[in-house]
C-alpha cells in the first residue's frame, strides 16, 4: 500500500531470499569482495578495483586503534566502567569523535579542496599552497594532516602513499598534502604528513566528499572502541578511576608478520 | 610518572615512530592483512589464517545492511532528519541494536551454550538439541537463529556455510544449530536457520565468547547506517515524516559481479 | 595529591557530610527552591527571585512534551522498542534535538541578538527588527520563534508573557521578538510568536547567552521522551512499526486544575 | 487518514492552539504546578498534592550534581573536550549512568519489594529485613541505598525523610529502609542510609514503579550535566587531559539562603 509518505533509498533492495547491496546479491558479494570492499560499495554505489580495495583496506587498518589516550577511547571505558552494554559504551565513545578528535581528515580535506580552487583561479601547485597556508598562519590556524604529537614520522603514511602509488591513484589530492607540507616547511615549521593527512589526500583523490571522510575514520576506529570496551568490562573493576595518561603496555610482545 | 592509577591495556602500544597492535607493526599490516582480519587480531589478540580470514570477511559483508526497515535504520534516519552530525546519527542508530534487534546471534549462541552442556551431561546432539527446544517451547520462547520474517531461504545461510567449510572450521557451533533446526523441524515447526543463526553456528565454532558476538553485527551495521544517514542527508528534506514500511527501493538495477 | 593534570570547577563542592551547589548547602536548598530555581543556580551560578522562579518553571512546564510526532520521540520510541534500557533510548531521544527540532529557541536568540546589534548602530527597535527580517527574507530563510506549524495562536505564548510581566522581567528581549513578528506582518507574512520565540525572548531578559537555550528546551523535554518511552515499554509489543503520523490520543478527558 | 499502523498514546493531546498534558491545558498548567509536579504528572498520569509536590522539588533538587568525580560527569565533560555538541555531550553523560553509577535508587527499590515479599508470607518487618540482608551477604552483594563511599551522615537523607513526613506519605517504603539499615547493623556493619536508598523508600511510599526509580535520578541529574559540559567548553581548552579525581572547587565561597 502506497501512502503519501511513500518515499525511496538507493542503497538495499530486500525481496524474499534476495537482497542486493546496489544492486549486486549479497550471497555473491559474500567470499568475492572484502569488508572493505563492500563498506565503498554501499557509501559510493560502486566497486573499487582490486588494487583500490586493498588501499581501502589498509587505510582502515591504519586508523582501526591508538591506543588508550584517545577522548573516545576513554569514553568509551568509562560508560563501560558504570556497566553499560557493548552498544551505549560504543555510542559513547561515537560521540566523542568530533572536531578536534577524529576530525583532522575532514578538515585536510577542506584545505585540499581549497588549494584546487586556487588552482583553479591559475596559480600553480606551490604558489595555491603557499596561499592556503598563508592564510592559515594569518588565522594562527593549524593545517589539518601536519604534525603529530607524538609521531615525527608516521610509518603510517609512507605505507599509505606506496599503497596509492601501487593503486595507481595518487593524484592532485596526494599532491596537494605534500605541496601543503612543503609551503608550511618554507615558512620554517616543518611538519610531517600524518595518517590524516595521507588518508585525506588518498579519499580526495579516490573522488571521495569530505563529509564522508570522518565517517572513514568511525568506522575503522569503531572495531578499535569494541575492543577496549570488552578489555575494561572483561579485566577492569567496575567504577574505578580511569586515569587519562599513566597506563602502559602490557599485551603480546612486538612480532612480525612472517 | 607513575600514580596509584596506573593501569594497563593489551591491545595497542605507542611509542614515538612505531604503533603496534597485539604486538604487530601497524605499517607492516597495513596491505598484508585485510580490515577483517585486523578487526579479529584487535578483538581476540591473535590473526586468523587466511581461510578464516576470508570467513570473517563474509560474516561482515552479509551483515552490512538489510533496507530501510530495521529500527536502527529508522532511528538514525529520523536523528539525521533532525540536523544531526553524522556520529550523532550513527549513536541513535546502534543504541536502536539491542534484544529485539541484533540480539539474535547472541541469543543463539546462548542457545548453543545450552546444547553443549547438555551433550557434556550424557546426551547425544540430537537428543541435547530437543532438550533446548522443548524448554523454549514451554517457555514460549523462539530459537534465536531460525525463521525470518522475509526471507523463507536466506541465501546468506548457505553461502556462510560453504565459507566456514572451505575455511575448515565447521565444527559442533555449526552441528548445533543445524539440530536445533531439526529439532524444531520434529515438533512441526519447519523453520529455515537465518544469518544470524550462521554467523552464530560459526562464530561458536571460531571460539569467539557470546558477548562479541553483538559486537560483530554492530561492526557490521556501521557502514550501512553511514550510508543511510549519508543518503537521508543528500536527497531528503529536514524533518520529513519517516514512514516506517511505505520504502521502495530505486539504486542501481539488478547486476553481477562478473 | 596534585598532580599536574590537576584543575578545579565552580559548581558543586563535596566534603564528607557536606555538599555545597554553587555555595549552597544542598540540604538547605532541598524545601526551600524548585527544582527549575537550582536547575537556574547549577547553571547560572546564582538563585533567581521567587517570580523569576515561577516563570522559569513555566518554561520548563512549556515544553514538557508535545505528543508523539516530533522526531525525538520517535527516536526515543523506536530505540525502546528494540529492548533499549531507559538511559539509551532517551540518548537516542536526545540526538534526535537538533537544528531543525529545538534549535529555533537558540536561533531565535541569535536573532534578536542581531536586533540588538542593530540598534546599537543608531537605529530604533522597528528599523533595526525590519533590517533582520529583511536579510532572512533575502536570503529565504525563516526568523526562528515565529510561526507553527499546527498553532496559529499558541496558548503557551500569551501564558509566558503574561508571566514575564508578573515577574517584572519583560525587556529587550520580548519587544525584540515582537519587534521581529510586526517586522514580518508588514512583508505580508502574519505569522504569530510561538512557544520557542516566546522563550527566546525572556531567556534573553534573563541575561542567558543562547548557547543555553538549547539546553532549556532539552531539560524540558527529557520527562517527555521518559513519558514516551515508559508508555512504549509498558504498553506496545518490541519491534512494531512506529507510524510517524497516524496516532491519537486516548489519555484522560479534557480536565481543569480546579 | 488511519493506515493499519495506527497507535494511541495516553500522554500528550495536541490540536490546534489546545494542547494538554493528561488532560490538563498546557497554559492552565504554566504557573500553578511547578516543573517537578508537570514531571510526575508526565509520568503517571495524575497531579501529586502540593505537599507531595514540594517533596518531588525535594528529591530532584538533591540529585542534581555530585561535582566532578561521578563517571557520567567525566564521560560528558570527554565528549565536550572534543568538540561534541551539548546534546551529544550530555547523552555520553546519560549513557554512563548504569547498574554501577545511579542504578541504586533501582536496586534499593527493589530490596524494599524484596522485603514486602516476606511479610506477605508472614514475616514482621523486621524478620522480613533480616532475610533480605542475610541473603544479600550470603552472596556477598550490598544493599543498594546503603552506605557512601565519602558522606558517613548524609544531609540529604535526613532532609528527605522529613519532607516525606510533612507530606504524609511516610510508609512501609521508608520504614523498610531503615528495617534493612538496622538489620545489616545487627551483622556488625552500620552503614548510613545514603540520598538513593532514602529516594527509594520515598518513591515506594509514593507508588512507583522501580523502573522509573533511574528516571528520577537520571532527570535529576540532567541540568548538572549540562552545568559541567557549559563550563568545560566555556573554561578549558579543548582536548585536555581529564584527570578523575585531582580537581578542586573554585566557585562561590560556602553561603545560606537567608
Amino acid at each position: 500500500m502506497t501512502s503519501d509518505l511513500h518515499w525511496d533509498t538507493k542503497i538495499t533492495a530486500i525481496a524474499p531470499n534476495e537482497i542486493r547491496l546496489r544492486g549486486y546479491r549479497f550471497d555473491e558479494l559474500m567470499g568475492r569482495v572484502s569488508f572493505a570492499e563492500a563498506i565503498y560499495l554501499a557509501l559510493t554505489g560502486e566497486l573499487p578495483d582490486e588494487k583500490v580495495g586493498d588501499l581501502l583496506n589498509a587505510i582502515l587498518v591504519a586508523s582501526i586503534d591508538h591506543g588508550a589516550s584517545p577522548p573516545s577511547t576513554l569514553a568509551a571505558r568509562t560508560a563501560a566502567s558504570t556497566g553499560a552494554p557493548l552498544n551505549a559504551a560504543l555510542a559513547a565513545g561515537i560521540l566523542s569523535i568530533n572536531r578536534y578528535h577524529g576530525g583532522a581528515v575532514e578538515g585536510c580535506m577542506e584545505a585540499i579542496a581549497e588549494v584546487h580552487v586556487h588552482i583553479e583561479t591559475g596559480l600553480n601547485l606551490n604558489e595555491a599552497a603557499a596561499q592556503v597556508v598563508g592564510k592559515a598562519r594569518a588565522e594562527k590556524r593549524r593545517i589539518p594532516g601536519l604534525g603529530h604529537r607524538i609521531h615525527s614520522d608516521d610509518p603510517r603514511t609512507a605505507r599509505l602513499f606506496e599503497l596509492a602509488d601501487a593503486a595507481g591513484i595518487t593524484g592532485e589530492g596526494v599532491e596537494a598534502i605534500k605541496a601543503l607540507r612543503d609551503a608550511l616547511a618554507e615558512t620554517g615549521r616543518d611538519l610531517p604528513i600524518n595518517v590524516d593527512g595521507a588518508i585525506a589526500g588518498i579519499l580526495a583523490d579516490l573522488g571521495l566528499p569530505p563529509e564522508l571522510a570522518n565517517a572513514f575514520f568511525i568506522m575503522a576506529r569503531v572495531p578499535g572502541l569494541i575492543a577496549h570496551i570488552h578489555e575494561e568490562t572483561a579485566e577492569q573493576r567496575p567504577m574505578r578511576r580511569i586515569h587519562p595518561t599513566d597506563h602502559g603496555y602490557e599485551g603480546p610482545e612486538p612480532r612480525t608478520l612472517d
